[in-house]
């Protein structure tokens, strides 16, 4: 059976998320496609609007066959970090390529770069190394620093969102020396830029998801943007757990923490830099909501993502000691969340000759990355269970993978 | 200007506490009565119901001349700790006398067992060794020694609270050996052990929270047992601030926190010992609320109120290393919450031979003493904070103290 992999978050999956899941299928003319998806915290430093196992269902009814957590140590990392660990995944579940969502839409730019790359890696580094000091963000020193290099015939925007994690895909699957093919999918639609839900089908998960909440949960004003099943999910979680999940949830939650952490506590988080942990301090009293405190938090030297990302960790007290020992160690298991009879077939299949076990019961995981990733579900739980709904907390913990006929 | 002391935590203010504090004027002749009350949170691990501010302005209105706080490193201890603590303040303030109620009401039998426990020191640590290693509760170990030695003339029952805290006032002043008189007024009624209010004008703190808790708040049924003033204050806080404070309002957080926090973390928490920080991690998920999670958490060897204490540690995220910094060090500031023209007098009379500055702005305040207070008020507004108010994390640190005419 020939399988292509999708690295995804699907916050929520839409229009755009369902023709990328027929394009995949299409170009690599697979039988199976796996998808690795971010669990309850994304790669922007945000919590995911619904919780992975709606939208696991979500992608099981849009063409993924079988779908798997990226674990919270990969998933809220910047592109370098998330890609590997979605790569790493994809490599263990042994998928003959990876399709992947890009603006440019043809691969060879992108490998092109990767071995572009390798040639100048000390050119780069200074550059890169010149930009910090300069006091510029880590993402903008990049795109600074490639804008400086002589490429010739190697061009690719890295302003470009999704060409950046391409390139972090490609790149993790050479560098690896993975058997993965890569293939991209062009974004086809000019409105994945508009900040707005438009007329058009096809719009971007970050408007779907202002939308949504601008109109205080009303789902009326994004039924034409996302599949018949996604509304229907969407529809169902509110209904069932009386909320979507946005930083203004947990915002409260954060402000105690922070009110409540010392500034040597604050410093073991995983991110925290650079005496971030006074200037969290100094401007949370003030604060009555979340974008009011970012706008308040913000420097020209992070990006509102890294921050983002901070932020996310100081919820789920994630210190620097935690990630190093789950990021170096081997995976110790990989997360199933869903699948179908096709891709039961699949995992049957590859089963026997897996490295790293595939998990239907959280029960039966244990060591460090176990801990976090039970935290991590509880953490995500937290609101639902402060609004009296204490059966979520353990929700993580309990469910089986849903199995879609 | 001869003066009185007393220790109180007016949680709320009621008769009974109106009464003493006329006992304690008239008994010592004294021109003044000063008092020190615990802040946000109480010897019985409970966060007050209303603020210290709020209290203060009952105290000041029922007989109090000058008031100031009793800090969370000593308001939320054992009987030991906190009568320490509480008594220093009151030597810092050049008291001629310390008035404090008991059930016994006379206070020969209070000096006479400080002298007997000194006496036989090395037999009563023994018996409550003996008592702990069998498993019991450290109070009920301290009873049962103390009802083994042999007392002749000096039967004092320690098994009331009261007469607990009097005894250790009593205690904290002979070893001190602070030029300080113990008066002690007879808790009168035996109302106070009634565990609801009847229609006697005199009840227990604790039955009039548990009366006002039941009732959602509604003040009717106290109307009888506390005075005017303190009626109209408890009126006027649940106007402005919409609830009063117990355990349940803090229940979601700290259980979000024990969520959060690692096994190793919880045990940094002062008073966190022998594995309570599994006991804590293991019952924490199926709580729905606050006394469905105590009834899970309890055990022969803790009290009640032991435990209580632990989780107001863990909220206020208070380890045994700041703790120790705190109560090891010299008394760094006592704080002024109110006065009225006389304590004012008495207050310009002594300050100029204080050894511990008098702080009337908690801005000026700095080191771990300070640094703890500031948390603690923010950390006791923080379920205001998240209903809106904001302004009310800040109130501690901007408060003036209150000054009656």
């Amino acid at each position: 059976m020939k399988s292509v992999g999708v690295v995804v978050e699907y916050n929520p999956l839409h229009n755009g998320h369902a023709y990328h899941l027929q394009e995949a299928r299409r170009m690599s003319q697979a039988d199976v496609v796996v998808a690795v998806m971010s669990g309850s915290f994304l790669q922007r430093g945000e919590p995911a609007i619904i919780s992975k196992w709606e939208r696991a269902e979500m992608a099981l009814h849009s063409g993924v066959d079988v779908i798997v957590e990226l674990p919270y140590a990969y998933s809220t990392q910047k592109a370098q970090t998330f890609a590997e660990g979605a790569v790493r995944i994809l490599n263990h579940l042994k998928v003959d390529c990876i399709n992947f969502g890009s603006e440019v839409g043809e691969i060879e730019p992108f490998i092109r770069l990767v071995y572009f790359m390798h040639t100048h890696k000390d050119a780069w580094d200074e550059l890169v190394r010149n930009q910090l000091q300069a006091g510029v963000s880590y993402p903008r020193a990049c795109m600074e620093a490639f804008n400086s290099l002589d490429q010739h015939d190697s061009i690719l925007s890295l302003s470009e969102p999704n060409n950046i994690l391409g390139y972090h895909y490609t790149k993790a699957i050479i560098d690896s020396d993975f058997n993965i093919e890569t293939q991209t999918t062009k974004r086809t639609s000019a409105n994945y830029h508009d900040p707005k839900v438009t007329d058009h089908p096809i719009a971007s998960a970050t408007s779907i998801r202002k939308k949504v909440m601008s109109e205080k949960g009303d789902l009326t004003g994004i039924k034409h943007v996302v599949p018949h099943v996604s509304m229907n999910i969407l529809e169902r979680y509110q209904h069932q757990y009386g909320t979507f999940h946005s930083w203004d949830l947990y915002f409260p939650l954060l402000q105690f923490e922070i009110e409540r952490s010392s500034i040597e506590q604050l410093r073991e988080i995983y991110e925290c830099e650079e005496g971030l942990e006074y200037r969290l301090k100094d401007t949370i009293s003030n604060a009555s909501n979340f974008n009011e405190w970012m706008e308040a938090l913000k420097t020209k030297r992070y990006t509102w993502t890294r921050l983002q990302r901070l932020l996310t960790h100081i919820l789920t007290n994630t210190t620097k000691q935690e990630m190093k020992a789950i990021t170096t160690e081997p995976l110790p298991y990989i997360r199933l969340l869903g699948m179908n009879p096709k891709g039961k077939q699949y995992v049957n299949l590859i089963k026997k000759d897996l490295e790293c076990p595939l998990l239907s019961r959280f029960a039966k995981a244990r060591g460090t990355m176990a801990a976090q990733d039970d935290r991590i579900g509880k953490i995500y739980a937290s609101p639902l269970a402060m609004k009296g709904n204490i059966a979520a907390l353990k929700r993580d913990y309990t469910m089986s993978p849903i199995m879609i006929k």
